[in-house]
Protein backbone atom coordinates (compact mmCIF):
# COMPACT_ATOMS: atom_id res chain seq x y z
CA UNK A 1 0.00 0.00 0.00
CA UNK A 2 0.89 3.10 -0.66
CA UNK A 3 0.67 5.95 2.25
CA UNK A 4 0.55 9.67 2.51
CA UNK A 5 1.58 11.18 5.84
CA UNK A 6 1.39 14.55 6.85
CA UNK A 7 1.69 16.20 10.14
CA UNK A 8 1.36 19.12 11.93
CA UNK A 9 3.69 19.37 14.87
CA UNK A 10 2.98 22.53 17.34
CA UNK A 11 6.63 24.06 17.83
CA UNK A 12 5.91 26.75 20.00
CA UNK A 13 7.64 24.93 22.99
CA UNK A 14 11.19 23.71 22.72
CA UNK A 15 9.22 19.97 23.37
CA UNK A 16 7.27 20.62 20.27
CA UNK A 17 10.28 21.59 18.52
CA UNK A 18 11.89 18.11 19.72
CA UNK A 19 8.36 15.93 18.89
CA UNK A 20 8.90 17.85 15.44
CA UNK A 21 12.34 16.63 14.99
CA UNK A 22 11.43 12.85 16.36
CA UNK A 23 7.97 12.66 13.98
CA UNK A 24 10.14 13.56 11.12
CA UNK A 25 12.54 10.76 12.08
CA UNK A 26 10.49 8.06 12.15
CA UNK A 27 8.93 9.14 8.74
CA UNK A 28 12.63 9.10 7.20
CA UNK A 29 12.65 5.70 8.06
CA UNK A 30 8.91 4.50 6.47
CA UNK A 31 9.37 6.48 3.33
CA UNK A 32 10.31 9.68 0.93
CA UNK A 33 10.01 13.21 2.03
CA UNK A 34 8.30 15.17 -0.38
CA UNK A 35 7.81 18.35 1.10
CA UNK A 36 8.56 19.53 4.65
CA UNK A 37 5.64 17.82 6.47
CA UNK A 38 4.60 15.35 3.84
CA UNK A 39 5.71 11.57 3.28
CA UNK A 40 4.87 9.40 0.65
CA UNK A 41 5.65 5.54 2.08
CA UNK A 42 5.23 2.11 0.55
CA UNK A 43 4.03 -0.37 3.12
CA UNK A 44 2.99 -3.45 4.15
CA UNK A 45 -0.37 -3.92 6.51
CA UNK A 46 2.00 -4.28 9.23
CA UNK A 47 4.72 -1.80 8.47
CA UNK A 48 1.66 1.13 8.32
CA UNK A 49 0.40 -0.24 11.73
CA UNK A 50 4.08 -0.15 13.39
CA UNK A 51 4.70 3.76 11.56
CA UNK A 52 1.77 4.66 13.08
CA UNK A 53 1.90 3.43 16.88
CA UNK A 54 5.45 4.73 16.65
CA UNK A 55 4.45 8.52 15.21
CA UNK A 56 1.45 8.23 17.73
CA UNK A 57 4.15 7.46 20.72
CA UNK A 58 5.88 10.50 19.94
CA UNK A 59 3.22 13.12 18.97
CA UNK A 60 1.15 15.22 21.67
CA UNK A 61 -2.14 14.20 20.40
CA UNK A 62 -4.05 17.18 22.16
CA UNK A 63 -1.56 19.66 20.48
CA UNK A 64 -0.30 17.64 16.89
CA UNK A 65 -2.32 16.21 13.89
CA UNK A 66 -1.24 13.61 11.85
CA UNK A 67 -3.31 12.32 8.88
CA UNK A 68 -2.74 9.38 6.99
CA UNK A 69 -4.18 8.91 3.37
CA UNK A 70 -3.98 6.04 1.59
CA UNK A 71 -3.33 6.20 -1.91
CA UNK A 72 -4.02 2.62 -3.25
CA UNK A 73 -2.18 0.76 -6.09
CA UNK A 74 -2.52 3.25 -8.83
CA UNK A 75 -1.18 6.27 -7.12
CA UNK A 76 1.29 7.52 -9.87
CA UNK A 77 -1.79 8.41 -11.80
CA UNK A 78 -3.40 10.23 -8.72
CA UNK A 79 -0.04 12.35 -7.94
CA UNK A 80 0.67 15.45 -9.25
CA UNK A 81 3.53 17.70 -8.42
CA UNK A 82 4.81 21.10 -9.92
CA UNK A 83 7.60 23.68 -8.82
CA UNK A 84 10.92 22.56 -6.63
CA UNK A 85 11.74 19.48 -4.79
CA UNK A 86 11.94 16.64 -7.31
CA UNK A 87 11.02 13.43 -6.02
CA UNK A 88 12.36 9.72 -7.03
CA UNK A 89 9.84 6.91 -7.84
CA UNK A 90 10.55 4.43 -5.26
CA UNK A 91 9.19 1.76 -7.44
CA UNK A 92 10.96 2.91 -9.80
CA UNK A 93 14.36 1.69 -11.77
CA UNK A 94 17.20 1.88 -9.92
CA UNK A 95 20.30 2.30 -11.83
CA UNK A 96 23.54 1.26 -10.03
CA UNK B 1 -12.85 14.26 -7.32
CA UNK B 2 -11.50 14.73 -4.03
CA UNK B 3 -8.52 16.45 -4.55
CA UNK B 4 -5.49 16.71 -1.90
CA UNK B 5 -3.31 19.69 -2.06
CA UNK B 6 -0.03 20.26 -0.46
CA UNK B 7 2.50 22.82 -0.58
CA UNK B 8 5.42 23.76 0.87
CA UNK B 9 6.31 27.95 -0.22
CA UNK B 10 10.14 29.42 0.81
CA UNK B 11 9.52 32.03 2.85
CA UNK B 12 12.89 32.91 3.63
CA UNK B 13 12.26 35.84 1.73
CA UNK B 14 9.59 38.66 2.33
CA UNK B 15 8.15 37.87 -0.87
CA UNK B 16 8.48 34.43 -0.25
CA UNK B 17 5.79 35.21 2.93
CA UNK B 18 3.76 36.77 0.35
CA UNK B 19 3.53 33.85 -1.73
CA UNK B 20 2.81 31.51 1.54
CA UNK B 21 -0.28 34.14 2.03
CA UNK B 22 -2.02 34.31 -1.25
CA UNK B 23 -1.34 30.54 -1.79
CA UNK B 24 -3.38 29.64 0.93
CA UNK B 25 -6.24 32.21 0.46
CA UNK B 26 -6.37 30.30 -2.58
CA UNK B 27 -6.34 26.97 -0.99
CA UNK B 28 -9.36 28.63 0.74
CA UNK B 29 -11.70 29.25 -1.83
CA UNK B 30 -11.35 25.59 -2.86
CA UNK B 31 -11.29 23.45 0.11
CA UNK B 32 -11.16 22.48 3.59
CA UNK B 33 -7.62 23.72 5.61
CA UNK B 34 -6.96 20.11 7.21
CA UNK B 35 -3.51 20.97 8.21
CA UNK B 36 -1.32 24.16 7.62
CA UNK B 37 0.04 23.46 4.42
CA UNK B 38 -2.55 20.84 3.57
CA UNK B 39 -6.35 21.32 2.09
CA UNK B 40 -8.62 18.82 1.29
CA UNK B 41 -10.76 20.18 -2.26
CA UNK B 42 -13.77 18.59 -3.18
CA UNK B 43 -13.57 20.37 -7.13
CA UNK B 44 -15.02 19.40 -10.22
CA UNK B 45 -12.27 18.42 -13.20
CA UNK B 46 -13.02 22.62 -14.38
CA UNK B 47 -12.52 23.87 -10.74
CA UNK B 48 -9.24 21.71 -10.29
CA UNK B 49 -7.95 23.14 -13.36
CA UNK B 50 -8.55 27.02 -12.08
CA UNK B 51 -7.12 26.23 -8.83
CA UNK B 52 -4.32 25.00 -10.46
CA UNK B 53 -3.77 27.99 -12.91
CA UNK B 54 -4.35 30.22 -10.00
CA UNK B 55 -1.90 28.31 -7.48
CA UNK B 56 0.82 28.23 -10.21
CA UNK B 57 0.70 31.94 -11.41
CA UNK B 58 1.45 32.92 -7.78
CA UNK B 59 3.76 30.28 -6.66
CA UNK B 60 7.52 30.43 -7.49
CA UNK B 61 8.32 27.39 -9.00
CA UNK B 62 12.02 27.32 -9.09
CA UNK B 63 11.41 27.60 -5.14
CA UNK B 64 7.93 26.30 -4.25
CA UNK B 65 6.39 22.87 -4.87
CA UNK B 66 3.01 22.36 -5.21
CA UNK B 67 1.77 18.64 -4.81
CA UNK B 68 -1.99 17.41 -6.09
CA UNK B 69 -3.03 13.84 -5.16
CA UNK B 70 -6.40 12.62 -6.60
CA UNK B 71 -8.33 10.74 -3.39
CA UNK B 72 -10.91 9.64 -6.13
CA UNK B 73 -14.60 8.57 -5.08
CA UNK B 74 -13.82 6.55 -2.28
CA UNK B 75 -11.59 8.63 -0.12
CA UNK B 76 -13.47 8.87 2.84
CA UNK B 77 -12.31 5.38 3.97
CA UNK B 78 -8.74 6.34 2.77
CA UNK B 79 -8.09 9.19 5.08
CA UNK B 80 -7.56 8.73 8.96
CA UNK B 81 -6.69 11.57 11.24
CA UNK B 82 -5.31 11.19 14.75
CA UNK B 83 -4.64 14.05 17.04
CA UNK B 84 -5.16 18.18 16.95
CA UNK B 85 -7.48 19.78 14.47
CA UNK B 86 -11.00 18.31 13.59
CA UNK B 87 -12.09 18.26 10.50
CA UNK B 88 -15.90 18.61 8.83
CA UNK B 89 -16.74 16.04 6.42
CA UNK B 90 -17.44 18.64 3.04
CA UNK B 91 -20.25 16.00 1.99
CA UNK B 92 -21.69 14.98 5.78
CA UNK B 93 -24.80 16.13 7.10
CA UNK B 94 -25.08 19.99 7.55
CA UNK B 95 -27.25 21.10 10.53
CA UNK B 96 -28.91 24.17 9.97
Amino acid sequence: MYVLVTYDVQTASPQGAKRLRRVAKICVQYGQRVQNSVFECSLDPAQFEKMKSELEKVADLSKDSLRYYNLGKNWKRKVEHVGAKETYDPEGFLCV
